[in-house]
């Protein structure tokens, strides 16, 4: 039996790739290892047997055998560990790279989904215009700062790394925000990545699901 | 020579222990391991030296001869690889407590950084008072989640681990909020992870940190 990814039966992205279920299926194209997918509806995630996979409701999940896991650095970080590719051999490379997915789900991750929620939520609110310069500005410290960091570096610490595909994963959220626009290394760092074909078959993959729905 | 945290010469938060310098003390307490702390200005942390180590200018660093990690989770799941005490043997169960490290910092902390933020920043707006119940309801969703997940249990996933370590050092930061009070269970959980001496240690050692300024 193949393992087994959880994903939105209906992404509210609409094929963009922005769901949390690209990021696991760019890692496990990455790493050649071959899966299968259940979808879920909203209500279904909220339902007892989803919950006992994954206590906040969310997706993706992953399933191997009586393992199951939830949080997508958490099962990124497990395939890694299980099959060569997305990390390096030598303990401080390895350490580091680790780091950068903590990076980018922790320091990096959370302006920009505050930016997004704002939209998808308070957009009709009158605060809405006032508030975005801040949000956009939490967003610009950090591409400023990873952009200073990358310089003309192809990535973010030696070669490509589950560390890269978590922190492109994460910026290729504010793609329609124009503001990765501003760091020219940074859209040259995310291009880099999403033209791996890994990246290309993953992207694939999930637009798939709509395609036939 | 002893290894380096860097943490807030006057952190925000006066001494409450929510800096993100203390859960890697708490780390280092649990795990029998002495640093040095250097401690760091605003402005210190946003110049060079600082920012060679820590690329988005924040605390806490570690460095250890010539290693040097920032993110609080990724140098608290190297502390716990190096030395037993946080992270169970068994790799299943391991695995399962590193999940719970990055379910505190991706899904529990930002809607708890979030709220924190507003207050800090937004508190004299009008919009406040309108936002608050939206940024409430949200935390409330997920301490309801984390709460049915706990139940009875002492901790999230058999022993106390790594992921209970960063999820109490998480849901502290709600203490002066009034929402944890609504989960008996949760408000247990926390009160039995900061009765730990290893606990009680650092956090004497981050207020220390004021007393002597």
């Amino acid at each position: 039996m193949r393992p087994i990814l959880t994903a939105f039966a209906t992404s509210p992205d609409r094929g963009q790739g922005l769901a949390r279920d690209m990021r696991v299926r760019w890692a496990l194209e990455e790493l050649g290892v071959s899966y299968d997918v259940q979808l879920l509806t909203f209500a279904e995630m909220k339902q007892p047997a989803h919950l006992a996979r994954s206590p906040f409701g969310q997706i993706p999940t992953w399933q191997e055998g009586h393992r199951v896991l939830f949080e997508s650095g958490a099962i990124i970080l497990h395939l890694a560990e299980q099959h060569p590719g997305l990390l390096p051999t030598d303990p401080d490379a390895r350490m580091r790279a680790i780091m950068w997915v903590f990076a980018a789900l922790n320091t990096v991750e959370p302006p920009i989904v505050e930016r997004s929620m704002a939209w998808v939520l308070e957009r009709e609110q009158p605060w809405y215009a006032q508030r975005l310069p801040m949000l956009d500005e939490r967003v610009r410290m950090r591409l400023a700062q990873l952009s200073a960091w990358l310089g003309k570096a192809l990535w973010l610490d030696g070669d490509f790394s589950v560390g890269d595909l978590m922190m492109v994963s994460v910026l290729l959220r504010l793609k329609s925000s124009g503001l990765l626009d501003e760091h020219p290394q940074v859209v040259a760092y995310v291009a880099r990545a999403t033209q791996r074909p890994a990246y290309q078959r993953a992207y694939a993959a999930q637009l798939a699901v709509l395609q036939n729905a």
